[in-house]
């Protein structure tokens, strides 16, 4: 495989052309923060809401930014993306603000809450089996049936500029942050971010956060080559993902660690963030936050971004 | 029973210098809008997060304004209060800023998470029955053997005073509102927000929301004088006392009505602005969201200021 050059492939003014073009449609979220967290971290957080995001997470920004982007002939013709929901939601979403069609696959195993917002959102939904090649194939399926436009969850740039913005209205409203803290599953949020946050400051680190069971991006990052995810059993299932060869390529570039995080620290970390932010976040958000109770990177003292990357749970099946 | 006359009990000069009191130590909280729960209620929306408030509740503006009220003879002895949870944390956090001792009864079916946070706030912790006599015995007992000053969780009107700028805060933000709608369960929120509300605006309507297991306060305004709540079944712990003369009076004097709503509303109510807001509140605060569910006051295309009055749940033990 030849990777992209990094460097071609996203740039900071990608980035900021996407905030333009999203702006009337997503939310610039808060950032909360806890004197009771600082304390017990021993280090200054902010954390950056995208469970209030559209749709109930950061990806309601790279949908938003491919669907968009395309022209009016390819836009005509709708769009499809898989998705274990929230990407899907989000492309939902985008399509229904631009007035096209949109087809969604998700597996059979995705949590109903995130079915059901599909649906809400006016896709057509399509079930598949959980795995990476049924929903490749089902969508490509879908495409030579009805000539809409792909857009894949990550591996997109149009799609990883969209989930850069998050980086630049953090760094917007804290600029003097050390390091920001970001889940990672497929690698397009962590990728956008990283070109974003390094662009924007000389000295911050960019670190990834993943589910020890779900290690691949870190193993990936180690050994300088894909490592296939498999079908990881974490809770976390929005980060199930293998990373693909362009988000990888910008995580090469600009990404200085991936840490992890167990499962157990990940549902501690999810509870703390519910009892005393008092906001919902889902599991894969949690895991951000999972690595720092871990004390898996370097915070002390320091003034720490946390991207809360989404709050879709399903109230009937919490995991304590 | 002569009633204090309730324009010399509280005025919004009062209020004013209550906030100024508390506000190096209290949160002014954010307010949240949602299109989805405006489409639904055919109105515009604006929830003031007391959820967000230092202990998780407004009653956090109260405490301090009584304790940091105190003077320096008053407040060397501690500060003494009754109360089934919130007001307890808010006092033991007032009497830790003030660097004095709080004394808190607490009923042994409070909540554990709320009986934790008292205790976590530094206070003297004594468990009594559930029921207002053996609260208000059980403080006395502790005023007689330590001098402590008492601090009633709502017939008190510089608790009244804190709690009213909610009010204000909400108002500066948005001073079109139409109506206000505040929980009342001893009606010192609700009385205070009152005052702030008429005084602040000559159009606005002020509406107290009550579990319908629990709507002596509806009662007390219909008939004119205080009906006891008994010992109410409602899933609202923060809404089971009775009136009391300061509070009702303030209630009579400036309050439009007050509205119930069912045990089951309160829960749908509850977990709609989890899953929609993405924010956690108590089934206390959730009985405003329900009576505009139940269509109990006419809010029609208005801007509906709705007061979300705390956070504190046991996430072990959901409605749901």
């Amino acid at each position: 495989m030849v990777e992209p050059p990094a460097a071609s492939l996203l740039t900071l003014a990608d980035i900021r052309a996407a905030h333009a073009r999203i702006a009337p449609f997503v939310h610039r979220t808060p950032i909360l923060t806890s004197s009771s967290l600082d304390a017990l971290l021993g280090a200054r957080l902010f954390f950056k809401c995208e469970n209030f995001q559209k749709v109930g997470a950061f990806k309601a920004r790279g949908a938003h930014n491919a669907v968009m982007s395309l022209d009016e002939a390819q836009a005509r013709r709708g769009v499809v993306t898989h998705s274990s929901g929230n990407h899907g939601a989000a492309v939902a979403l985008a399509a229904r603000n631009r007035g096209i069609a949109a087809f969604v696959v998700m597996p059979e195993t995705a949590a109903a809450v995130k079915k059901a917002a599909v649906a809400r959102y006016g896709a057509q939904v399509t079930l598949c089996a959980a795995t990476l090649a049924a929903r490749e194939s089902t969508a490509q399926r879908i495409m030579n049936a009805t000539g809409a436009h792909f857009v894949h969850p990550y591996n997109d740039v149009r799609v990883m500029a969209g989930q850069g913005t998050t980086a630049l209205e953090l760094l917007e409203d804290q600029p003097d942050l050390d390091v920001i803290v970001c889940p990672v599953g497929g690698g397009g949020h962590l990728g956008g971010v990283a070109v974003a946050a390094k662009a924007l400051s000389g000295r911050i680190r960019v670190v990834g956060a993943e589910p020890a069971l779900a290690d691949d991006a870190r193993r990936s990052l180690r050994s300088g080559t894909i490592v296939a995810a498999g079908d990881p059993p974490t809770i976390c299932d929005g980060l199930r993902s293998s990373l693909g060869d362009r988000s990888f390529a910008l995580i090469r570039a600009h990404v200085d660690d991936i840490v992890t995080a167990r499962e157990e620290t990940i549902i501690t970390a999810m509870r703390l963030v519910w009892e005393i932010l008092k906001i919902l976040i889902e599991p894969s958000a949690a895991v951000a936050v999972a690595v720092l109770l871990e004390r898996a990177l370097p915070i002390s003292a320091q003034r720490v971004g946390v991207i809360l990357s989404g709050g879709n749970v399903d109230l009937d099946r919490l995991p304590w």
